[in-house]
């Protein structure tokens, strides 16, 4: 099963430096892949895990700014996993599968860096979209707590793990870090200036034991109001999200 | 036991509205118990309940802004709580007991708001202050999730729960929340703008199901540096310092 062309879009990202096949309708990524790849810090020559990869932005956003990574997505939806395919470099591995229970060809590996950008309702109480897609993609059906072992067990020691999230899950996704990931960062994204965080980077490292760390929130748009519809991104916003710089956590 | 005058100062608060006794060694209390005690939203009539209340400082900060409260506090060390009796209104209650075994007089009520500043550092690893008072103070015996259910058992349904503590023991505060206490409103305090905060406020209410919120940080010092001794406090920070004012959560 997959998408038929007529079915797929062809999204700019970063500017334009960067292209996206995605479906019409479904899963669509906004800016949250983007974001989550700028908070990695993967270096030239490191090896980079995505859970849940979907059609594969924040891969591929992350393989725009740093050259000569190892990329490999998990994506649980085959035609999903088909346009991360078509999206990512040439030597990129897409697998499909479940993440609670990790692929054979993934199990015996370790990686430099895990990102994940999970489902953000709750299954329970959550309205579940009619399209089958979007659904797996929006509602939960895997607790965080798995998306994180399963994060956990493909990082080498001191491996990096990021995840984006609604700020509400912020509980849900520290409490599965304790004892195992130290050193953690929690980068709130606030819609506008004063306003409570709307998504929050969570940041951690394996086996580490620094203290967590909440840092400053970044500001995506100027002003208390959106000026009709066009986006209005603040400095930060507009470095990240169209000149591909990285967001580094905790330089301060 | 209890400490002798010459042992003992008179320290205001709330730009002198308030004067508290308070041990010349030992734990004294700085900023923190004003910060909590602005946070509380007590009403004339409510009742509220401090757990490890020393000396008595944040009761006595909230008695000074909100009439007509009930107040009780808890405190393991029979010195501070005589220095909490002393500093509190008539009618206060001071027990002195251990929170994880509530006293008989305790067990039976319920208040309308519990707040709490625990100690700040975990007790492994910790170096423990030679002064046996401020030993208790800051190296922590009691978990963090013994005094948040120690809390949640004194609330009545829908009672408001407030504890201030370093940042890095966030995940600490949320866990024991579970299921338990919704509605959980996380106020970074931070001692400059830009920097990461230094503390925490988390705010719940017993029984509720709203989601977390992260709001935007409170800076206190203008400035990036300290120029000099002398404290140059943002607007906000002179508000809920010097002027009493609450410090409203979530009103954004």
């Amino acid at each position: 099963m997959s998408f038929a062309a007529a079915d797929l879009t062809y999204d700019a990202f970063l500017g334009g430096r960067l292209h996206i096949w995605q479906p019409r309708r479904g899963y669509r990524a906004a800016t949250d892949p983007v974001w989550l790849a700028a908070s990695c810090p993967a270096k030239q020559g490191d090896s980079v895990l995505e859970l849940g990869c979907g059609a594969g932005t924040a891969l591929a956003c992350l393989s725009t700014r740093v050259g000569g990574l190892t990329l490999a997505g998990l994506e649980l939806q085959e035609p999903y996993a088909e346009l991360a395919r078509r999206n990512l470099p040439v030597g990129s591995e897409v697998f499909v599968g479940d993440l609670a229970r990790s692929p054979a060809e993934l199990r015996s590996r370790s990686f430099d860096h895990v990102i994940a950008n999970p489902p953000f309702y709750a299954a329970q109480g959550a309205v579940r979209p009619t399209d089958a897609g979007r659904g797996t993609a929006h509602v939960e059906d895997t607790p965080l707590a798995t998306w994180i072992d399963a994060a956990l067990r493909r990082l080498r020691h001191r491996g990096t793990f990021s995840m984006i999230n609604r700020t509400d899950r912020l509980a849900d996704m520290l409490a599965p870090l304790d004892g195992r990931a130290g050193g953690i960062l929690i980068q709130p994204l606030a819609s506008r200036s004063g306003r409570a965080a709307d998504r929050v980077i969570v940041h951690a490292i394996k086996g580490a034991r620094g203290p967590l760390r909440l840092l400053p929130p970044v500001v995506v748009h100027e002003g208390d109001t959106h000026p009709g519809d066009v986006a209005h991104f603040t400095p930060t916003a507009t470095a990240v999200l169209r000149d591909a710089n990285p967001l580094t956590l905790g330089a301060i």
